[in-house]
């Protein structure tokens, strides 16, 4: 068998292979796409006997195209044109969103063209419907591009990551929220501040609303979680939290007791299923992930043999995403990822025990800030509470506030009281909190931030 | 073809593929191997659809095999009966050493077996020939736990950055040199001392010189860089400068400065040529490889397209290089490593502005420690050659001596002057210290230790 498939190459790579592609939707990412393309040709045959030839670039606005320089003979208003034309193997869909980005795939699949795509939406909501279409049809879909840009993270975990069992992913795989995270962390900036200051520098859009609300590293998650545990999960079924209700004072005081916040979309198994999650959490400092600032991505994943590895680079922009996308139309062109997308299971769980759990069940540790009027005996009835449902708090810090007489101005009615506990699970938390502060000496509506620890790794090496 | 590629696929995926193994070497990877097999064919065959078929362990010592419990049926004195055993596929090299593993890497290959290898010195030494005979046998050599033990780091080269133009790679690719230097950064202990600490741990052989002296890094580089330039290296003409000679009161000064000591093995591409090489080198703290600690290992590659990545994790020990062979393994029984393998130059230079130069030239900045006489104007005269050799000073610094009067103390007889420069070539550096060091009042041997920046990234995104 081995032979067979070696000897196979063999004949094939004396004559370069040539791979006729159609590029749809040149925007930035479909821009830089077909200058790397065009600009990389010579080199890449000369590295993988590959002849890459760009047929056509379909879209309905040339204006990114022509600014590029990209030649106008490619130009290709007519997409059926495109599709149906017999020197095209692969078509690129970079228009994005899941209308006609769906309806484009589909057809692209059913002319027997493979499709390669960065759309992370498109995959989370349709992908095992495009996916079977794609295997009916004999095709793949590539789509290393969407997730981590260009960070080969998919290759990762669809191959050299193979004889392990995946225990933990953890991401931050969203570059827009990363950079205002760490301007609010580095400069003590409000969220709005931050944001504004993104925009202005072109790392977030006017409508940041998919990146900030977390909807974005949502979609990447139930596409990695669902390679890493062989499974195929539900968007609607991923708890997500935003990064836009975040509290600058919660960053302060989470950086005072050595933790870093991100927005971490994580994947985790246990014996009992596994739990996908997208919200912002605080990392120990010393973390490689809590190290990973500006708008860089990475990625860390447990194996069960490998132990701790992480994958690191920039997760959006056109060119890192351009590299990723051509990287899949060369493993689709040496035939290579046809063979590891055929070993993939996007239907059936094939780990029964990969089944998405409710998540207010994972046991972690938690930062919770509570708005405490200032009074005695506030903080016994809170700390009875919390040791009546069994949550063992692990420290507790409450600023000094000096009273009128002290200070000579007007003491605040609330003050802050910060607390971390133990491991416990979040319902058990939330159900304490609520009991707190029914008692109307406690504001509404507390903060709690999951402190993530170091997954374990294996034991023996 | 590429629907060729497909159907072949689907044909032979109805029936479960059965590889069949030998592994020749049972110490603490082998054994490693051996209970990954073991243990994962369940769930290996269930995710890939390949059944792992372990038929031999071949060694003439079975201690370790024995402590693991692993089934003694498999137990093989005879490596010519395993090689002539028309049910194994795939031998995997775990021996060691380039003596005998050349002998049975070649027996394999010539018997028409695949073969999987962590052997860096063997490769980096005989790699050219090796890669031929397998080659010629219509055979594969998989060595991804060569270089960073479970870190995917050869398939990142070969598959997921092929777009890709690599500019630059930095390792640190020897988790026993790391894990000294961690040692010395974070408790001030002397190179000595943390080596007998690494050694007491586990974590460094009793002869060390392989790990301390760079060479195993050497090993990892030619490899490395020869797959990111698509050149072939020979590793006499690297430049290796191990971390034995290194004194603790570099890495204080450095850290003042906010510099954190590493052994870097790097390959750099210019547009004349290519420089390999492995020295400890100075990293600024806020570069990503800076944070890699202990034992672990990380590459930062740069690709013109995707700019800087990162892969991060366990270099060495068992389970990890495990997790590199076995996913090697299933590579191969599913096919796509063939023909990844396939495109592979192992023995052209692709591109001719890959030679190796000579690293004397390469133009970047330096940490000079003098240990000079306390005397007027020595000072000025070394400055005075510097300056004379084009030689520009970015920052000195002579830490305060008291006089015998001021601190009623011997005052030393020599005083150290640390100071950095600008970007100069290495030879241009040494002449001017060769001169400075011809007078008497500077003592000879004086330190230079580069200091490594940011490499720049491709300028638009």
């Amino acid at each position: 068998m081995i032979h067979t498939v070696a000897e196979l190459h063999r004949e094939v790579t004396v004559d370069s292979k040539k791979i006729g592609i159609a590029l749809v939707g040149c925007g930035t990412v479909g821009g830089s796409t077909a200058r790397l393309i065009l600009d990389e040709k010579d080199s890449i045959k000369k590295r993988t006997g590959l002849d890459l030839n760009l047929v056509a670039i379909v879209d309905k606005d040339f204006t990114t195209a022509k600014q590029l320089n990209l030649p106008e003979t490619l130009f290709q208003a007519d997409l059926d044109k495109a599709l149906s034309n017999p020197a095209i193997q692969v078509v690129i869909e970079l228009v994005g969103g899941t209308g006609f980005a769906k309806e484009l795939t589909i057809k692209a699949l059913e002319a027997k063209k493979s499709v390669v795509t960065a759309n992370k939406a498109l995959l989370a909501q349709h992908g095992k419907e495009l996916h079977k279409i794609a295997q009916d049809n004999n095709q793949v879909i590539g789509f290393e591009a969407s997730c981590g840009g260009g960070i080969p993270i998919i290759r990762a975990l669809t191959d050299g990551l193979m004889a392990n069992s995946i225990d933990a992913l953890f991401g931050i795989v969203n570059g827009t929220c990363n950079y205002i995270l760490t301007e609010m962390i580095q400069k003590g900036t409000s969220y709005a501040s931050a944001l504004a200051d993104a925009q202005k520098d072109g790392l977030a859009e006017a409508d940041p609303s998919l990146d900030v609300e977390g909807i974005d590293s949502a979609h990447k998650i139930v596409i990695m979680g669902g390679l890493a545990f062989g499974a195929q999960y539900d968007l609607d079924s991923v708890p997500v939290k935003g990064i836009d209700t975040l509290s600058s004072q919660d960053v302060t005081f989470g950086s005072e007791m050595g933790y870093v916040i991100k927005l971490i979309a994580s994947a985790l198994k246990t014996k009992n299923g596994s739990f996908l999650r997208v919200e912002p959490a605080f990392i120990a400092e010393d973390h490689p992930l809590a190290w990973v600032s500006g708008s860089f991505n990475a990625v860390s994943v447990y194996g069960h043999a490998v132990g701790h590895t992480m994958y690191y680079g920039r997760g959006a922009g056109g060119n890192p995403t351009a590299s990723a996308v051509v990287s899949d139309i060369i493993s689709i062109g040496n035939g290579s990822y046809p063979l590891i997308y055929g070993q993939l299971n996007f239907d059936p769980t094939v780990d029964k025990a990969a089944k998405q759990l409710d998540s207010s069940e994972i046991n972690r540790r938690y930062y919770v800030r509570l708005a405490v009027e200032d009074h005695a005996g506030v903080l016994a009835r809170i700390t009875k509470i919390l040791s009546d449902h069994g949550i063992s708090v692990s420290s507790i810090h409450q600023p000094e506030i000096l009273s009128k007489e002290e200070s000579g101005e007007e003491a605040p009615s609330l003050v802050q009281v910060i607390l971390t506990s133990h491991k416990v699970q979040e319902r058990v938390l939330l159900k304490a909190l609520d009991e707190i502060e029914s008692a109307g000496d406690v504001q509404k509506g507390s903060t709690i931030i999951p402190i993530l620890d170091e997954h374990p790794e294996f034991l023996s090496l």
